[in-house]
């Protein structure tokens, strides 16, 4: 064989090569590895987010192009690979985790409040402010697969659709969500090929936002217009929604309340729930086994998000504006706070990492995630983000209602 | 530029693309994929694994070469990328499961019973039997760091080392683990460059296993030597180790044992535990919060595996030969037997879907895994693999103890 064939055969194996190999050069960043130690962290202000790896505690790059982010929230695929991202824009967003690429986009209404990924995984569900509803869509495609309008007849006799709140996925491949402005709560059953809904009507005035257990059991939606907590037992839906902690909200004496807390952040550790007072500052203590008010935890600011760490051993806290540079622990055995932490300008969102060991929370106006040590308190790494919020870590996949 | 020269730099080129590429030309198999609905089951006859994807229901392929695995368990590392299968004969091997090879492999003792990974997923630690001890392993490398023989005097003056059950990982990044001939609860703390021993003494006779409460909270070893059972409250260990259940095992009228159940199948729902009765055909049900004997339900055979649904609504059982034909679903409401489901020949293992809408149970001697539907009891497939016993999926990286 000639010199000059010799170059012609390689040529041609190098074509090939590249053919070959196309993917990897056209997208270098895209790793071969395991994901379950990544995570999403809403970049508010820019519209982005930074994909970050907890092992190494490390922004690894950051996504754009995802519209309005004011108060989105992530949900991620039952494999792990995939985040929706909710925005405020009703914008839902599909990034790849692996490639850092946006696989599909659409705007699917003017205003969204967040979503849920079913139990099998197929499908994705968002809630709707604007113009209210539910829309399901394929979570392969983005395909829209089935719109709920959320009708109601007003006062005087017109009908609207209503917002909905408090959207999340309930066993046997169920939704369940709120209707802000009809007081009502629905199930959406997609277990079958016949989507079915189930109403819960008169639950009370204006229920702003609503959490789940982590066991998929109790549904509690917080009432704006009125006391109290409205509560769906799922294991006995026959008994409607019950009230429960009667004098939660109005019935306290009350400071201005700077915002309302967010439901989703309960903590609950054995049979005890912790919880936001409303407008004080205090950490509230409830019995789960009858609901009752057992204890009032004094703290630094009104309570935002009261989390549990994943052994259920501490709850950290965090604080409405003006208090909202510091972040609070309190021990769930001695009702005390153990340790108050300065980490930031105005602290949003924070994450546990899933076995607890590290929590890394949002510092926005100081445009940095900070990671702690769970038992030592000691910070560390401190990362840049653009105004940073919410904080989203993949074993959230695997966890009904997360 | 001649060409010649051309090609010489093309050649160059290519050089450096076949060493930027040779990993994927070497391993076409792997891909790039999310790692979150993967899982390892153990193919006890030939020394393999099957790798699965509980989302496509399906085994992806058949990792051959770890060796006598006719008692293995698997545990993932936190990025859930790598399994690490723990042998009968002593072998440690990690699997990576993107690419189906096997990374590293070590022969670290004579015979060992499981292990686990500690919560900020730095080390691996295994419990042995023979010759005893614990060996602590780094998880990148392999690279023993540290080894614990389990030195007790016998009786006789002379000294031994004990073998090692029920070793697990507790929050502050501990191990935890049962010595079976001293009768000793021993907890390592690996959170500081000096590792630490603690040991409980004189806990029971012949602890012949152990369980670890999702929380971290509570360790349970089972005794084969005498009544009751032994347990260790984490937030309290000042308090030592306590006696629970005192009638359970001997004091009950007995059938002929055919197989020690295991403890790590115990399912906590809500504040009741559901756990297998020694030698007879129960399931017993305790309430957690004072440790007393609330029910026994009846069931098929003599309880092994005894295992909640994730959302706690149901429990699952398997039976001891030669009833091992059979699975029984069990109402955690009504305390009632709702199914029994003839999956196959030999029913070892069992494992939920993360968020339990399905489970997957491994019939040996049918050479099958069997995918069901917890909801309808539907059969969903039916998938080949050579002798299968345990199974595990990906999500467990994420728990504590799992």
């Amino acid at each position: 064989m000639s010199l000059t064939r010799y170059f012609k055969n390689l040529l041609a194996t190098s074509t090939l090569l590249l053919l070959a190999t196309g993917y990897a050069l056209a997208e270098p960043a895209a790793e071969l590895r395991g994901t379950g130690d990544l995570g999403v962290v809403i970049e508010r202000a820019t519209g982005s987010v930074a994909l970050v790896d907890t092992s190494a505690k490390t922004v690894l790059r950051h996504i754009e192009g995802l519209g309005d982010l004011s108060h989105a929230s992530v949900k991620f695929t039952r494999d792990a690979r995939y985040a929706f991202v909710f925005g405020r824009d009703g914008g839902l967003t599909k990034l790849d985790l692996l490639t850092g690429e946006v696989v599909e986009r659409v705007i699917q209404s003017g205003n969204s409040i967040g979503g849920a990924i079913s139990q099998d995984g197929r499908f994705v569900a968002v809630g709707n402010y604007e113009p209210g509803g539910v829309k399901i869509f394929d979570v392969e495609t983005l395909e829209l697969l089935l719109d709920v309008p959320t009708t109601y007849e007003k006062e005087d006799g017109t009908t609207d659709q209503s917002k909905v709140v408090g959207l999340v996925d309930i066993p046997d491949n169920r939704f369940i969500f709120t209707l802000f402005d009809a007081g009502e709560i629905w199930i959406l059953d997609m277990s079958t090929t016949e989507p079915e809904l189930t109403k819960f009507r008169d639950i009370g005035s204006m229920p702003y936002d609503a959490l789940i257990t982590s066991n998929g059991r109790y549904y509690i939606a917080g009432l704006f217009g009125e006391d109290g907590l409205a509560m769906l037992d799922l294991w006995s839906p026959e008994q409607g929604v019950q009230r429960i902690l009667p004098d939660y909200g109005r019935g306290e004496e009350r400071l201005p309340v700077y915002k309302m807390p967010h439901l989703e952040g309960w903590a609950m550790a054995g049979d005890r729930a912790f919880f936001p007072a409303v407008g004080r500052n205090e950490v509230l203590v409830a019995n789960t086994s009858d609901w009752s008010l057992n204890s009032r935890i004094e703290v630094h600011g009104q309570p935002i998000f009261v989390m549990s760490r994943p052994d259920e051993r501490q709850v950290w806290v965090t604080f409405a504006h003006p208090l909202n540079d510091r972040v609070q622990v309190i021990d769930t055995q001695t009702l005390e706070v153990i340790q108050t932490i300065e980490a930031g300008e105005s602290i949003l969102h924070k994450e546990f990492t899933p076995r607890g060991e590290h929590i890394w929370i949002s510092a926005r106006d100081s445009h940095q995630i900070v990671v702690y040590d769970t038992r030592t308190f000691e910070e560390l790494a401190r990362l840049s983000a653009e105004s940073p919020s919410g904080i989203f870590f993949t074993h959230r996949a695997h966890q009904i209602g997360l």
